[in-house]
């Protein structure tokens, strides 16, 4: 499998370093992983009988990889490897913009209509033009790998198209955002207000320094909007949305609710009332009987029903960058075994 | 897709009922089901243009299938399946016999060698010949859907191979029987002894008239058996597993417990200790901060842990012959889609 990197940021580094280390686990499913572009911002490295992995993960992070020797150069870019024509499937990895999408929506778009798989990280092309993407990947007889997009190494997006294959999804309802359900989860532990909370996770690393995407609820809005219109087949768009983050939950509210055996937890829930579907956002109180109620820490929860299979909970996803590049690994080693991404969509 | 069915008892004809209620979701995948053959245990049906299954259904299921007008036969069995070689897939629903696998087993086997995929609700021939019937899917390129085996509903095996693909699994854990997580929810709200709860169960259907190969453990131990040597790649027998039931556990014990927001459940564990597979099914005591404390009732629960993609939790699986038939027909789906049922098995 012949593969092109783009973005070497945390998760792009991680990566390279899991095929290392799971070449024997790889061989086994029959994969010879072969890389033969590395993208940065500013250049890039390659080499056409596949980069020395093992020699190029030891360049170090602060310099740019264009700098890296004989095969580095400022000149090596996406579109070498489109004239090159030489990969099978490119591993989009580029920053997220929830304005434009891009550059990763771009290079999904040329990678796709040039006959190339795509695995993506990036939220923001899935979330801006996954209807377009998933209909260029069809024509082009071509897998588009979604699966980072919408909780990492939780298989949420696997789960509806996999695991539900046959039946019908009549809700979607998750944590889906690891961030403010270690935040909850500290104020009741800790009994420390909100902004203690967030400089704990911040000072942790599991809040970024401007921590407004995840504790305004941009972040589960985003996940839940790709999870609603992959798999329910809609078409909507982040205004649809009702969306409350949680940072005017005081510590007392949840004290209260502590002593009833209850706690809020930020969710994301779509469902269908009278034929219309209705989306929201928003911390919601949920009792110790309820499966949501142990999900802790920076765990995440999608909770799909259905009508032929029933209800399905899926718990998971660990964060960092290790599970982010090993659900990306995922969908690699899915898409070389023959899976199609798609789900009741008629391909022939 | 041209489909045998063999064996039609309550799941057979509630997976018949279901190709005719989703044959709109199936159009959409690209499948146009064919049924040319419904065997029963002394004959059976064959169309060669197909069945009109809307009419067939309807046939009074007190009379054997080998009486329907015209097209039934007593002469109509597997042989002549691989005589006509005109299907491509074989659902297997046979009675499970877990001495000899017979007469699934059989028919699974003669299936494959003859190029056709199959799927199997049948826990006996996977359990005695897995590993073997693998590998003759494997040299003829066919698939052996098994997902229905270790939980119906409960995407148990898809987790495993699917959404940890890339990851190796540490270890599994799970409340794998409906039945015995229903008699033990209602000694614990019914404040009844055992007996008193098990005939409860067995007036409800849900659990059968002898009730050993649950209330024994046995059926958990035939799943955690099947999801430890697919997804581990191990070769061990039921006589590897520790195997205790329910029957001696007391009212008493259970409202002890329940002063300190604790649960009998009933778990079968894979574990690895100092390199060697150890497997258990018995009661286990689980404190309300665990996951597993609030599956209740029929459903289902199976825990991986994994090195590279975290813990993954899965709870689901609605118990009947709607779901069991509804995860035969996903199976179906995902073959169609050209997913591969194989977990790190070099297949090149």
């Amino acid at each position: 499998m012949r593969i092109a990197i783009i973005g070497y940021g945390g998760v792009g580094r991680a990566f390279v370093r899991l095929i290392i280390d799971k070449k024997d686990e790889l061989y086994k499913e029959g994969i010879n992983p072969i890389v033969k572009y590395v993208l940065g911002s500013k250049g890039g490295v390659y080499d056409k009988e596949g980069i020395d992995i093992e020699k190029f993960i030891d360049f170090p992070s602060n310099k740019s990889i264009c700098e890296y020797p004989e095969i580095g150069s400022k000149s090596i870019t996406f579109d070498t490897v489109l004239k090159n024509k030489d990969v099978d499937i490119v591993i989009e990895m580029t920053p997220t913009n929830l304005e434009t999408g891009e550059p990763g929506l771009n290079y999904i778009r040329r990678s796709l209509e040039n006959g190339i798989h795509v695995i993506t990280s990036n939220k923001a092309p899935i979330l801006l033009a996954y209807k377009k993407l998933y209909q260029i990947a069809l024509e082009n007889k071509v897998q588009l790998g979604i699966g980072c997009t919408t909780g990492g190494a939780l298989p949420s997006i696997n789960g509806g198209i996999i695991d539900l294959a046959g039946a019908n999804i009549n809700s979607i309802e998750g944590i889906l955002n690891g961030t403010t359900n270690y935040i909850l989860e500290e104020m009741d532990r800790s009994k420390i207000e909100y902004p203690e909370a967030l400089k704990k996770a911040q000072k942790l690393g599991i809040a970024e320094t401007n921590p407004t995407l995840d504790v305004e609820g941009w972040d589960t809005a985003t996940k839940l909007l790709i999870l609603t219109n992959v798999l329910m087949n809609e078409n909507k768009t982040i205004e649809d949305i009702d969306v409350k983050g949680i940072t005017s939950i005081k510590l007392s509210d949840i004290e209260e609710l502590s002593k009833k055996d209850k706690k809020y937890k930020l969710i994301g829930r779509t469902t269908i009332l009278a034929g219309k579907i209705k989306m929201t956002v928003g911390p919601e109180i949920v009792g110790s009987d309820n499966l949501l109620y142990n999900v802790n820490g920076k765990d995440k929860v999608v909770k799909y029903t259905s009508d032929t299979l029933g209800d399905l909970t899926i718990i998971g996803g660990a964060s960092g960058v290790i599970p982010a590049a090993a659900s990306i690994l995922r969908d690699l080693i899915n898409i070389h075994r023959g899976y199609k991404y798609i789900r009741g969509i008629r391909d022939e």
